[in-house]
């Protein structure tokens, strides 16, 4: 492996924002102004759209101040992009690239930042163009493959805890039938996170859909009727990608011109209409009398303020290690290993491929997801609580002993 | 006027919860324990329909440690109701308060509420009982007369302020027009409440439409087309109570079969039609690719650990002062005034009559509202930010000078 070069270095935000990745923004920028390879640091505007058209910003010169805020900040603070590159718009990136001496190049993103990654790296290899090509973990969604967890999951997983935890109690207090649609198009991980604020044995959500297995609407309805005869109540955590039982998601038979974005998914988050059909189903098929629906939409992922510290802290270790791993390897993408004793929690970051988080994406495995396919289980609890960090405690008084 | 008697107490939440009705319980509850006037305090299960069935709990011995908690805890602690109390009902209500020798009232909720204690208040006169009847205010839509302002509302405001930080700069990361639907039926105080979190010129929200001012389809997309021109991005906070210029609401046209409750409202919260329905005439009718819209639901008034500090104070205080105006007084609501020099927020209690809160609500003033009808004044902000308590700093990038 040569030495590395002296050269300037580009970092982008892409996909979807997350309450964490301009922490792992500013951790590639505090670390970068380490290391006298790297001559300045640079921000792509709007990801790859700001690299294609040599559109950037000077992150060198941020102060220390400053740096704090965006690192506190949801969203992208350098703009993001849904463009998916093909081999003639990296061409033209490679190009930019050139000009400006930029070899170093780290993309803060999913599978599909980490594939764009493995492209530019790869076409540069071709036409003999030295660059350094890495990316760093973000969703949501907790879907990347290799790593334990995504920096972004946490915080979104803390803000779907919260949220559940209130709407609860908003539904102790006037009974009745809630539904709340959660994100989560493929992976169930942040709306299973709905569960990590129940204190009390009869908490809510008491039911718990995820993407990872099919519900039909004769099984969703049975459930809710059964926790409302137990309960009196009943509140519902469904992923906004949750499939009927011919596994074709409700949401998809809900829409006939359903918006698709560049890179094929359907559009889910932005309306409303998933909540309102199930909402509609209860009201016409059980006697509730009070039904409601919520769609919790893009505050998942935007909601200032909620950060998870763990989370926080390490989408900004990633953004460091990216660098750091940048000065001795040619590509790769950080990755998150577990390794407290299950008591006490602790990580440690590696480097993995670039293919290995490029090309597949992660479900809930089994064991997180209980028998019924409604719940999730204590091994999912136990994985994903010291990643949201101390919930606020609550009291209900209601159910105390009558005078 | 007679000494107060010594006698039991009953306090009661009623209509929808807030981040703070439990600090006014609270309020009332350590407050009424320094009296010896009051021998027991009992909280009516569910409001009304716990008094009229005698359903009460023993609030007298919960400990200091567990009042704190319900204080931070949002949604009303012992339950509430909507329930509108007729002279039968109000009747049934009286003899449980005999035959429990209760004879001081405490009720914590809106116009409604001050209502019904009025009404028992004055049923109480006509058989010669003898209760103290005292109203205390809450609302998220800070609609109470008299009050300056309503325990309740600077939590809402605080969540809506943080909301539309985050998604304005979610929206800068990827540009597009983004439609937010906010609570406010009758009064666009909460609404309004979207642009206090705003730090830079250029930040959304930059259209605000509130229920005191109607709005054409034809005016609302020449709006948006304005601010799209200008930005190249819009977002938009929108009272769920907003109606065309006919002055018929756009959520009643959408909708028929409206969900009534006993009160004759209109379910306007719970659905995502009318988001949907505004994002669908901005695609059709602008050319704008990006497109989304979010009904912000009951997290805007069930989400845990943002408490406005002054909101919380001032809900106990609220509570307190009632059973204190309950020792001298037969009956009234405890009301805010402002008497802070405009640079220092300031506030005392006072005592105002019951009918004078029960008859009717307050809507936004006309020096709240810009003479174009899509936006606040100044005047607005003044009176809003010592509510909500300081809000985060965020930081955005994109817009710094390019290289």
């Amino acid at each position: 492996m040569a030495s590395a070069p002296k050269a300037n270095a580009v970092v982008g935000q892409s996909g979807g924002p997350t309450g964490v990745i301009n922490a792992s923004l500013v951790g590639v920028i505090e670390e970068a102004r380490k290391h006298p390879e790297i001559e300045n640091i640079y921000g792509a505007v709007h990801a790859v759209a700001g690299m294609v058209k040599d559109d950037f910003i000077d992150l060198g010169k941020l102060s220390a101040k400053t740096l704090q805020v965006v690192a506190a900040s949801p969203s992208s603070a350098i703009g993001t992009s849904r463009d998916k590159p093909d081999e003639e718009y990296c061409a033209k990136i490679i190009k930019v690239f050139k000009k400006r001496n930029i070899r170093y190049f780290f993309y803060i993103g999913g599978n599909d930042s980490a594939n764009t990654a493995y492209i530019l790296n790869t076409m540069a290899d071709e036409v003999n163009y030295d660059i350094r090509s890495f990316h760093i973990p973000k969703t949501v969604d907790n879907d990347l493959m290799v790593t334990d967890h995504c920096p972004g999951y946490g915080t979104a997983a803390r803000f779907e805890a919260c949220a559940l935890m209130g709407d609860d109690l908003d539904n102790r207090a006037l009974p009745g039938v809630k539904i709340d649609v959660l994100m989560g198009r493929d992976a169930g991980f942040l709306t299973a996170a709905a569960a990590l604020g129940k204190q009390r044995d009869d908490d809510g959500p008491h039911l718990i859909y995820v993407p990872e297995r099919v519900v039909s609407m004769e099984k969703f309805l049975g459930d809710v009727d059964d926790v409302c005869n137990k309960l009196g109540r009943c509140v519902i955590a469904v992923s906004e990608g949750i499939c009927d039982d011919d596994g074709v998601t409700w949401a998809k038979k809900l829409t006939d011109q359903a918006e698709t974005d560049a890179h094929g998914n359907i559009q889910l988050s932005g309306t409303g209409d998933l909540a309102d059909f199930l909402a509609g189903q209860v009201k016409s098929k059980l006697k509730v009398g009070r039904v409601r629906a919520d769609t919790f939409g893009y505050l998942q992922r935007s909601y200032p303020g909620m950060q998870s510290q763990v989370d926080v802290d390490e989408a900004r270790w990633c953004g460091r290690h990216a660098v750091r791993f940048a000065m001795e390897e040619d590509n790769g993408s950080v990755a998150i290993k577990r390794t407290g004793d299950g008591k006490d929690y602790a990580v440690e970051l590696f480097r993995t491929e670039l293919k290995n988080v490029a090309e597949h994406t992660k479900s809930m495995p089994d064991e997180f997801i209980n028998e019924e396919g409604n719940g999730v289980t204590d091994e999912f609890i136990e994985y994903a609580m010291p990643l949201v960090g101390e919930l606020p405690k609550t009291e209900y008084l209601g159910g105390y002993p009558r005078i």
